[in-house]
């Protein structure tokens, strides 16, 4: 079982990470050291080309790797990025997004991750990123 | 003399990029390859930790990036994001925030820039990351 | 059918890429856009600590999406690296290491990959690193 | 003053880095949080297109980090790296090559630097790389 319940999550970034809530991410599926977060494209979103604007992607990465680790080690919200590493495939057009994140290792500071981030639709992905993260003191492995 | 002007690119964010514009950050000054990109810290950027967010932190690296483009081969807001690194230093308070980016090369494919975000008051810097860039077609050196 | 043979890529390195060639890396797999190669540690591989040096492992991965961007397009040994962005997990002891490569996108333009390194008798990789490689003219999909 | 001296630094590599110490690279300068290291090339470095190989260039980068950490914490071999990010702008033909990394941020835990690497009797980079290195405790700031 993950750490932490898809609710609780949800409430914690309600709560404490406004940015992310407003973009309208949610938290679908969690498992351990998985987690899936699924986005709607607005039309704010946009950038020249018509895809979704490179940011929004970082965003929807991140809070999928912040679950992720939650669901190792339960409510830790003061775990941070130390580093995020972002390959844009290909430019997103307005539809759904969902990332896929999945812990790489798991340390006593750092936790390593990698996510995935695909369009409805489409097979193939938009997004690979990498990101590693400190751990709160008693909470790594 | 920079290749678009501060006044052109802002009005390309504000009517293209609605995302960044809501953000409020705007481009304070444009070299040969460099941008200085300020921004307000808002309530809503906050994280645990009272820090800011780290994906508005990267939209700030990003549209600095963007600008220093431009300052090189004009206007071309097809100019997409390959890939970021951003190494996040040291979480920093919502004041005001500081992006300088330059370019590091600029090729006939690709541009390859760094930034860096201070926090105003602070001498060290809370984010270095890189970038990598396509070029339009005829726009490369 | 992989576009290349293990054979032909193995004379490539040879003949072509000395530095890799000597540190006795040998390609044991390739699939379409996937490869695996192996590597025996050697004593003059060493770091402080017992465990093998980081560029030797960068260079295991670098001769894997080399042979992974092969697969797909056909010996092109103009490919180059222009982008690696690789975590070290955990400091691999001395034995036998073996990393696989992994096509994420191949597009017109680059190729972007994921390897994964093991180290052989532990479940739990030591290296992992994306790899942007810009592709000759001509060769791209 | 660095904390380590060139002379104790080149012993280390010579002693405990031996891939290193057979490339040849020597440390040339060392400041506080920088540090310059210069390599000659030779035939065996050679990759298709008559260019320096990819993993050659990511050793000159490490190993001046290395000593970077070193003039600023002393001698502290047991420094890990953890992440590397590397572009390759453009690739150096078979000259000397010098290498120069600078101290982003010296954490209690993690250190994070940049270096570039030029090709002497060119103005431009040929290589830009980050990386993040764990702090052995009680060595960092």
């Amino acid at each position: 079982m993950p750490r932490i319940s898809i609710d609780k999550f949800e409430n914690l970034i309600r709560q404490q990470v406004p940015f992310i809530a407003a973009l309208g991410a949610h938290l679908e599926k969690l498992g351990k050291g998985t987690a899936t977060v699924r986005m709607s494209g607005k039309a704010e979103f946009l950038r020249p080309g018509d895809s979704v604007n490179g940011p929004v992607l970082v965003a929807l990465v991140d809070v999928a790797m912040y679950a992720a680790i939650m669901s190792l080690i339960g409510r830790s919200e003061m775990a941070l990025t130390t580093n995020l590493n972002i390959n844009f495939l290909r430019p997103p057009p307005l539809g759904e997004l969902v990332a896929e994140a999945r812990m790489i290792k798991l340390g006593k500071r750092l936790a390593v991750m990698e996510a995935t981030v695909f369009s409805e639709g489409y097979d193939e992905p938009v997004v690979h990123a990498t990101g590693t993260y400190s751990i709160p003191p008693d909470k790594g492995k």
